[in-house]
């Protein structure tokens, strides 16, 4: 493990190439509340004289300030749509979802507002996400983890390898809900067995995307399956799943770039809480805190 | 559990509450290396006339540095020891331990010089060490934790209740080494038992302490025990040792001060990685980011 502990440090620091632009990025604020984080450029936009009964400068923050006439959820997520229908036909918003992200400084506040979840980044809205490993432990006591291929049809990391379930958590759905959802609708996992997956954490990350910045939170979850058992792709996300014992897993994340990279975090999380990686290992503590890089509430 | 968290983030604070004032204290350099942080009392006190020839004004941090004439870490340990000898006659240091601790900028940063335990604090050194928790698991799926009572008469926590095995890591040991060292020393765990212990991350803070910022990184390990393995006293520091269901050490955690309050996040920690504490519980993410407040390196 340890000659590869760098390769695998390469993924955080992917992860979080945005921490050193953060400051560049202005504030979206909904009262005192700040929910968001805007490019100069894209706050500039929200600016223009005809979105101005939605945004207007925030004179406390400097930043931008959803409209104070705005002053329920429902207003403020209706006001908001309109101006993603005129920036999405400008083509100003790539990747439409028709999935709701709610907005709000931390996991369980009220959200201020609901939104497209391709506008996420844009917005810099934090989003979340449950990340599911799933593995199996066989007689001799070592593990396997399960593997997904993402299909190569699919718009986003095509081909790349994944999580056996994951999946963003749109507004109103539970994180154990969307395990539960995520898990029969990707892997064809039965209700019974997903019902077996554990929380055991969260990593999270601040990337700079061209389309802004995307603060994620993941929730891990660990997934202990049978031997005899085989997920079955259901709904075309995925190509075909597999099993990689853990060093081959680790030797790939460490030396390629098959794995979507917000997976390798999640994986090393679990490398360090199956014990794969120790603290006699240089280069372990930068691995455990920088699980945690982004803002993680 | 979920009416507890607000209790469990108490420990968190408190553990943190050198965060908001680390910004008053001086950084204390060897070279270009920031190995810890001093008051500003502290720092007038080694930059005096008598040590001029170990301590100097750091003219690049603006705090103070080793003197550039050290240029070994057994010049510089040997020359700091005579100061310590001298700051402790005069009653500066409290709670002499005879144990060396390596100052280093990191964990695996060769040492720059090796300082007395107790002077740690004083000098804002990082302190690492080793924390076991140790459990059962019950027929029934329920998990218990061994708890061991410190001893009323050590100078430290008397009497408060502490993890079944914890210690200092000193210069020379590696974690695996000094868990296994501890194993035996504090609570009669033989060889081949404490050898099953295994590491799963670390937490980590920034506490305000009398001597000065006490900046601690604890390595978590987990070591499931037989249901019929009675751990035993060996050294004097524990008095007793019990088990308790982990629904009544969360009650005990929240609702009192009966634990060592470093304990705590460790126990924390362990309550995330086994699913009694799940994201869908408000307060969730602020203990998980909480864990790892100080700096992890």
């Amino acid at each position: 493990m340890q000659q590869h502990i760098p390769g695998l440090q390469r993924w955080i620091e992917y992860c979080n190439n945005g921490a050193a632009v953060a400051g560049d990025f202005l504030p979206l604020n909904v009262s005192s509340a700040t929910v968001g984080y805007l490019s100069p450029s894209f706050a500039d936009r929200l600016l223009n004289a005809e979105f101005n009964d939605v945004f207007q400068k925030c004179p406390v923050s400097g930043g931008v300030a959803v409209h104070t006439s705005l002053v329920s959820q429902q207003q403020r997520t209706a006001a908001i749509a309109t101006v993603l229908q005129q920036l999405n036909a400008e083509g100003g918003i790539q990747g439409w979802r028709g999935e709701l992200y709610p907005a709000a400084s931390s996991f369980h506040e009220q959200p201020a507002f609901l939104i497209e979840r391709a506008a996420a980044p844009y917005f810099g809205i934090k989003a979340y996400g449950v990340h599911v490993n799933g593995y199996v432990c066989l007689p001799d006591g070592s593990k396997e983890l399960w593997v997904a291929r993402r299909s190569r049809s699919k718009p986003t990391w095509p081909g790349k390898l994944d999580h056996i379930v994951a999946g963003g958590l749109p507004h109103g759905l539970s994180c154990a809900e969307n395990v539960s959802k995520e898990c029969a609708e990707e892997a064809g996992i039965p209700a019974e067995l997903a019902s077996q997956a554990v929380p055991v954490g969260a990593v999270s990350y601040t990337s700079l995307q061209a389309a802004g910045l995307k603060r994620d939170v993941l929730l891990c979850y660990d997934l202990q399956l049978p031997a005899n058992f085989v997920p079955q792709p259901q709904d075309g996300e995925v190509e075909e799943f597999f099993r990689l014992p853990v060093p081959q897993v680790v030797e790939l994340m460490a030396t390629s770039s098959d794995f979507k990279e917000n997976c390798c975090l999640v994986i090393i999380d679990w490398l360090v809480r199956h014990s794969y990686l120790t603290p006699d290992m240089p280069g372990y503590l930068a691995l455990v805190a920088g699980l945690r890089s982004g803002d993680c509430s």
